[in-house]
């Protein structure tokens, strides 16, 4: 999918405001990624036996899921760029994905699902990181 | 809907964890109406015909939509509660209704829709303010 | 709400499309309802000690969410409207309220905040039904 | 992204109930990948001139996002699967896309987004079909 972001993004007219394009692309990417992640997760610990020990998990997942995709939007619209907007938002995702994959992590022996989910929170929330700082 | 936004709080075996049920379910009411306004008036912008003017207004008015659901979400949900993540979307939720009321009040006495919106965005803003200072 | 939503219809340049404008305000707000509702049930469902048996609820409430709150944003639209994607989306949106209103009608007898949930959904599915008679 | 989508429906505890995994994981990738180029080419028109000329494009775009994310995630949930809800969706992803599909390609000769937009969308079109009829 990095190659169609990419070409998005090459095809704006507006241009990216001095934001590094392969930060920028890698982080709409992540969060995709992560909000689809966390969609399963949380559906498949709803199908676990042992579901009542996983509510914080699933709810965990879903404000993620939420954030994710709002970020990915946001930062996918180059028109009238704007800082403060785009950091805070990078801020309450990093968030919402290190508290997503802590909690996943803590289930990653028993759940596959939480297993991986974990593994791209963490690098979601790396990559988001990563570009607020960039911004500067 | 406050009614019925309040009920609901009222029925959520999790209790609030210590939120001000007022200022909880009136953040959650503004989310969603900031959202659904924002929507109406990034449309509403479009068939202008003007609309080279009101770029910025549409993609402040997307920004605002997508971030005002997702925090209306978020706060809606009781379970394992994360005082982090809640207080970072507040303050980014904030920052896109600053944006957009700022925005929206520059066409104010040109397009009545924003001129609603220009209001609507600065309660939002004040609000998830008001619930952000009371969450410590 | 009701009064937001038509004073955002009523200010849009491009008006109704001959679409029943009573029956179009109606329908976004009870979207907008049906979708909070749906999000706080989930939650209040995960915090529940019989959570188990709640895991269909839980799942049909997270559809009825994200299909209400497409629905209502769609419908808030008027620009160049499209009445066939307008009526595919609301007959969807028909579906997962009824398939929401019957599973929580299950569990209203045990829980409220299902009560309150299966009243909106069923409510919702009407008005959706009934908008798109009134589209022909 | 496939390989990720399809690492979590194989570990999902509920199984596929008879949906064919790579029809499913294709269809839930392309709504993926539409969703996030209707955003960004949405965005793109915003930044162009001649928008004036593209506001039906910009509504369609952002009609087609709403509802391909939502079918995302629709799809990707496999607790209590229902097949009404699934297949109203479906038709209306399809609608969207198919009308997003005709309106970018209209412009696909001015503007390159529109000319990916209109690539991508009539891929999602035709993929949510080929889910549909799998579907019986």
């Amino acid at each position: 999918m990095t190659t169609a972001i990419k070409a998005m993004l090459d095809t704006h007219p507006a241009g990216l405001g001095g934001v590094d394009r392969e930060k920028l692309a890698r982080c709409i990417e992540e969060c995709l990624a992560c909000a689809q992640t966390c969609t399963a997760c949380a559906d498949a610990c709803l199908s676990e036996e042992m579901v009542a020990r996983l509510a914080r998990c699933i709810r965990t997942d879903m404000d993620c899921t939420d954030i994710c995709r709002t970020t990915a939007a946001v930062l996918s619209r180059r028109t009238a760029y704007d800082a403060d907007v785009t950091r805070a938002l990078l801020r309450a995702c990093a968030a919402a994905c290190r508290a997503c994959a802590d909690e996943c992590a803590a289930h990653a022996a028993t759940h596959d699902h939480c297993r991986i989910c974990a593994e791209v929170c963490r690098r979601c929330e790396l990559v988001c990181e990563d570009l607020l700082t960039s911004l500067g």
